[in-house]
């Protein structure tokens, strides 16, 4: 059902590719006139290209799947960091190969040199290695800059979050990077996604199969980098681009794509374990060990039934040196929603004694799982957590209205009430609806006089009159408690 | 207390005003050695001037003050946006007047002309004009970029956050604005600042004593930013500006004078009402008449014991145009701890056709919050919310522990193991005690055998023997609830 809305939805905006986004992508199509890009003096009323504002619709949304990925991470012990929204020109230099053009430079202004950063583990691996960390396990949710083509229908945009979680330090083989497995399998199933794939691979059994199907050393990562590209395109593309493009003999590039369309279980461990031409490989046989005990750390962990041990998944980046990761919603044509791996050189390359720290990580691609929860539930999100509405039955009761927002704020409650001096009763109950607000206390001069008040529960339209104005706070809070009757969804109703 | 801290903190970095700031405020002071600049190939491991890191403790500590601040602005029914980081450059320019030559620019790298935003303020005003806003009660909580000279000891930096709240619509007069008064009262009250004062003033009323006094109108704001400068510096400096460098007649200077030294509550609205010379002046009616309700709204609110009404209040900035708000920390020489006011034409500037979105908002200072809360409790803070810590007691019991893992992962506890496959059990005590991880599950071959394990309070160093493992989470949660005997600090036991 999800999918197919996010379908409808591409297609929606399918001649958008490569313009500006719209502001708002889900309820209200951007409705500027070219007069109002123009606006006064001349002067355009718009974002950057490739960037956009997210309104309180959206935000509730991202503010929620934030909230259920940081309790995750919590759960695992997890402390997070903050670096600069830029790094030193030079810290980013030689690390994105060819990407780099896509870097946003800052203007030189005088001083030092400085750019955007394209990632969030750059900046880590900088700060591993400044700081003089030996280990950590840190998160990072932050946005991330590149000057790519935007283009709406893939939800790619020039400014974009990150989410990403990485253990450094010197530990058991496998155990972290199993770890980063269950991580992923939680999030996704705590944001309801149920049917997705773990797609798991190592970089060393990957360069034991180059090596001994023929590869030569230095043709290890432009063949990986080819591989890589087996989820979007056919053998026969890679093949061509692995022997025409690259130089590789077809014996080999032959040899390779047999290993690279095998996947499984630990059945495809066992497999390669009697492979005598492969086990036999050093480096083959370090990722073919490492993986079995990675399967098995998984089982643990219960998380088995969701990892597909995937001999063609490769990953774009060259600096991964063992297990690689990659998190597909199987159904969804969103691509991978979570990518990661191992990359024990990276800090390395940072401090002045090569001093080396081991980290493996994972980045959650919360856009893309942006884009399918507001398309699953956008409209149905309530935009405030507010509890209470207060409305006067009748004029010139503002200041009443104001003092019962006092008690209840004092209470702790969630409370508005209109700021105009008289609102109209109708009006005020029609926002409660359209907001998704529980309760609404209702006043009049009978009710001041007597010191009661009436509530009411919105989605219901019971009314409990005469509440003393003393028990007010006392019945709100129970009421807010106790499940009503007709609520529709949790988000609706939720008051966390 | 806090504030003694602060200050022998703040003596301590004196030497270091101007300098790029150290990376870590409080605990660890920088060890970077030259070598260490250098680094590997001559390049510096370094984050740019007036930005830094922070580490999970500060980390664990803006979380929480972020948290706070949040829960008071859902409070009140506040939803929250994003905007981009960058803005157009136009949208900047001719809003900052002459700071705008701390703006950040965007290389030129082809394409528009950006800057970083200097502000959250001209972003919400192009926000709300741009999508046609008539009504919204937003905050934001994101970084800001000014091209500034850093100051460690000022608490400066080029990036850092500013927290807003802004009420945008045609409302009743003073309601909103008097709604700003309590969440910063809220908001400081909830960090546990008990010493504070909010200073309210009101534009109009300002330009209706300058009126009076003989100033002449394309003076007001000069004369208005002359004034602001009375928190810094005496009368007589001020004074000398007014008169020497702003042109202003002496007689008029001195009966200004008389006007902003005066502070009090609804006893100087009774007085101001009485100087028939103002009270008779169009502008200065205004704003007394609104001052009046506000301080009234404030009762209402509860709040007016906080509040002073400061006729020396003025504010820099050139766009307010009614009431205006600073809050100070009474004691604590830290400066203002919140700033805003009421700015009616701001969003018109942004619109093609001059619609006017009438807006008043405060912007809290947390960064400066930060660095008292930071002095006031920095290593008390805990770093994970861990609740559960597992431990081997021999051995070997790798896979033991990572089960007991999934199962209190499975139960939603937040548990963690050490990632060595033999880790020492004492090392594993001692990070429980260092890191405030309230439960230890400890397990030995027996335990295994007889299907139990033991937890132990670290605190307390009771052990409960032989829990059966098929009631470990129950009791793990169970002894989560209970209040632990010598429990330490709030921040040290809380597990939310």
């Amino acid at each position: 059902e999800a999918v197919k809305q996010l379908l409808a939805l591409k297609a929606q905006y399918k001649g958008l590719t490569g313009e500006d986004p719209p502001q708002q992508a889900i309820k209200k199509a951007p409705k500027r006139s070219a007069k109002e890009k123009a606006a006064a003096g001349g002067f355009q009323l718009k974002t950057p290209k490739g960037m956009r504002d997210y309104d309180p619709q959206h935000m509730a949304i991202r503010e929620r799947v934030f909230e259920t990925i940081k309790t995750v991470f919590k759960r695992h012990g997890a402390v997070t960091i903050e670096t600069p929204v830029m790094e030193l020109k030079e810290t980013l230099t030689g690390k994105y190969g060819e990407d780099s053009k896509l870097i946003y430079d800052v203007a030189d202004q005088g001083g030092e040199v400085l750019a955007l950063r394209y990632d969030l583990t750059v900046p880590f691996a900088r700060y591993v290695a400044q700081n003089k960390v030996d280990n950590i396990k840190r998160y990072h949710i932050a946005r991330v800059y590149r000057r790519d083509q935007p283009a709406m229908t893939k939800g790619r945009y020039r400014e974009f979050y990150q989410c990403d979680i990485d253990i450094a330090g010197v530990y058991a083989d496998m155990v972290p990077d199993a770890e980063c497995v269950r991580i992923v399998h939680e999030i996704l199933s705590d944001l309801n996604f149920d049917e997705f794939v773990v797609k798991v691979n190592h970089r060393k059994l990957l360069d034991g199969i180059f090596e001994v199907c023929g590869c030569p050393p230095e043709k290890f990562r432009t063949i990986c980098s080819a591989v890589d590209k087996l989820d979007k395109e056919p053998w026969d593309a890679v093949r061509k681009e692995m022997t025409v493009d690259k130089g590789l003999p077809e014996a080999a590039a032959d040899k390779i794509g047999e290993y690279v369309l095998m996947s499984g279980g630990l059945d495809l461990v066992a497999k390669l374990k009697q492979d005598q031409a492969l086990y036999s490989n050093a480096m083959a046989k370090e990722g073919i060990d490492s993986m079995e005990k990675m399967l098995r750390f998984c089982e643990l962990y219960g998380v088995l039934d969701k990892v597909s041990f995937d001999l063609s998944l490769a990953r774009g980046l060259d600096y991964y040196t063992g297990v690689i990761y990659e998190a597909i919603l199987t159904g969804a044509a969103v691509g991978s929603v979570a990518g990661g791996g191992r990359y024990d050189n990276l800090v390395g390359m940072f401090d002045a004694k090569g001093r080396k720290v081991p980290c493996v990580g994972v980045s959650i691609g919360v856009e893309r799982l942006f884009s399918i929860m507001e398309a699953r539930e956008g409209a149905e999100t309530r935009r405030t957590q507010t509890e209470v509405y207060v409305i006067s039955a009748q004029k010139g009761l503002l200041e009443e209205r104001m003092k019962i927002c006092r008690e209840l704020w004092d209470a702790g409650v969630r409370t508005e009430t209109s700021y105009k001096a008289n609102s109209k009763t109708v009006t005020d109950f029609q926002l409660c609806e359209k907001e998704g607000i529980p309760l609404a206390i209702i006043i009049g001069g009978d009710e001041i006089e007597r010191k009661v008040v009436t509530i009411r529960d919105i989605s219901t339209r019971n009314e409990t009159k005469d509440v003393p104005r003393s028990e007010m706070v006392t019945y709100v809070k129970r009421m807010l408690i106790a499940p009503r009757s007709n609520a529709s969804s949790p988000s609706k109703t939720s008051s966390v």
